[in-house]
């Protein structure tokens, strides 16, 4: 049992008969992201968000969403990361995190206001979705980063399963990892929330210093949503591949931004929704 | 191919061989959400939510998602929904929903702010998510809710698979279905994401006049979230039933509320996590 789950009793019914057992579930707490930052005034703090997630590698999860959100660009803009706060009174656990920037680095008040920004732009301004990803700097993968053979990429699924501890006690927690050409899973990461396990993952790839990641695919347990292919592309990673379907706007994205998009990665099977050309045989 | 889905020319990997195919993905788009409103000054208009969601039943995700964050609580609240805004450049489908409220209607300007209001209240004030769904007036089910008996709970996953259209083109939504004790579907909906799935089934109900729901059942075709149980609350339905694993926070929710919380809903076989005094054989 590890912190992330947690024992309760339940009934079990199987074909009409009831017993009394004990199961073990996924631990789902509010984490609340406090920024430390400079102003023309002097320092300030502010809550950025609150995200329901399971505990556990709450540093790397608020790095990551701080670099998905274009508030941090590179490690030193992170003075220090620490959980704070009283312990919640169930778990004990610590249910606020507190980072603080380097005193240069300068905050968009505007966009801290807008926490999914992308999402955020399009509709109110008239901009597209793809168009907001524009406006912040990214730009289309460039040729230089990887390729991967397709019999690495169906050996992934597997190697993210043995990972995955906690969902093998509770059933209930989504999974991501990153993993180099060569089928090597750098990190690997579980949470109640499909982006916070991204978020995680990237986090850490970003306090090692490790992003852009041209080297790197991302692999996630269920489904590729815009968001999920947009934190990829983010992060520089050129390849994002799914469990499970991926949606239109994912496919749009991956296309335009010549992502490499890999869905229903299953047994020696999969489909390649963009970018067919980073994958060899 | 129905408007949800969308045809994509992809290449199919199996084995080691490629083939050019085509493949159906279902259709993500944003969706704004204003709201027009009286206050002491006049009419105002403001864009309360943006939600990535699968176009369709727009109306009752607006009227579900106000209803879930305590705006409205009767139709007659509502004075008009319409999808306005230019279609979007690709699909051709209006992204904007405008929701106008009746001229009595008062709005807690402080909530729109924010989003998710008892995910915001907790570890900002102190207050744990649970005090925040008592304080905005969410009471613990009472004896007059109904019961389901075992055997139709089993039938329900796979009525709610076979009303599941666009899952079955594409492989990449979620849904969520309300249903009565005699084991009738009397709303499914579909949606990339879980909790749109769940604010257009309750949305309907709502502008159906058929909330509270204490004769219903929500189920849902993955997770339960402690966000989906509270959204079950809110909408005073007492059975919360989940095709996988709920959450500790979940499974704390329903047991202060006395919500039925059944998890891992397949074949012949459930867990009750809480409220088993609703479940009959």
């Amino acid at each position: 049992m590890t912190a992330s789950s947690h024992a309760v009793g339940i009934s079990k019914v199987s074909n009409g008969q009831r017993s009394t057992q004990s199961d073990s579930v996924a631990v789902e707490e509010p984490l609340e992201i406090r920024l430390v930052f400079s102003t023309p005034e002097g320092r300030a703090t502010r809550s950025i968000s609150i995200t329901m997630r399971t505990p556990g590698s709450d540093h790397e999860l608020a790095a990551g969403f701080l670099f998905g959100e274009s508030i941090v660009h590179e490690a030193s803009n992170i003075s220090s990361i620490e959980l704070c706060g009283p312990p919640a009174p169930d778990s004990g656990n610590h249910n606020v995190v507190r980072v603080e920037l380097a005193p240069d680095v300068e905050v968009d008040l505007g966009r801290l206001q807008r926490h999914f920004y992308t999402t955020s732009s399009c509709g109110v301004c008239g901009k597209t979705s793809l168009d907001a990803l524009r406006v912040i700097g990214v730009e289309p993968l460039g040729e230089n980063s990887a390729s991967f053979v397709a019999a690495t990429l169906t050996g992934i699924p597997d190697k993210l399963r043995a990972a995955q501890i906690t969902f093998d006690e509770t059933g209930g927690l989504h999974a991501a990892a990153a993993f180099d050409s060569a089928g090597n899973l750098l990190v690997t990461m579980e949470d109640v929330g499909r982006h916070n396990a991204v978020d995680k993952v990237i986090g850490s790839l970003f306090l090692q210093g490790r992003l852009p990641g041209a080297e790197l695919g991302l692999m996630v347990s269920g489904r590729a949503s815009f968001e999920l292919t947009q934190k990829a592309l983010v992060a520089g990673m050129p390849l994002l591949a799914a469990v499970s379907a991926p949606s239109s706007l994912a496919v749009q994205l991956a296309n335009e931004f010549d992502l490499t998009l890999v869905g229903f990665l299953r047994g020696e099977t999969f489909n390649i929704y963009s970018g067919q050309h980073r994958i060899t045989e």
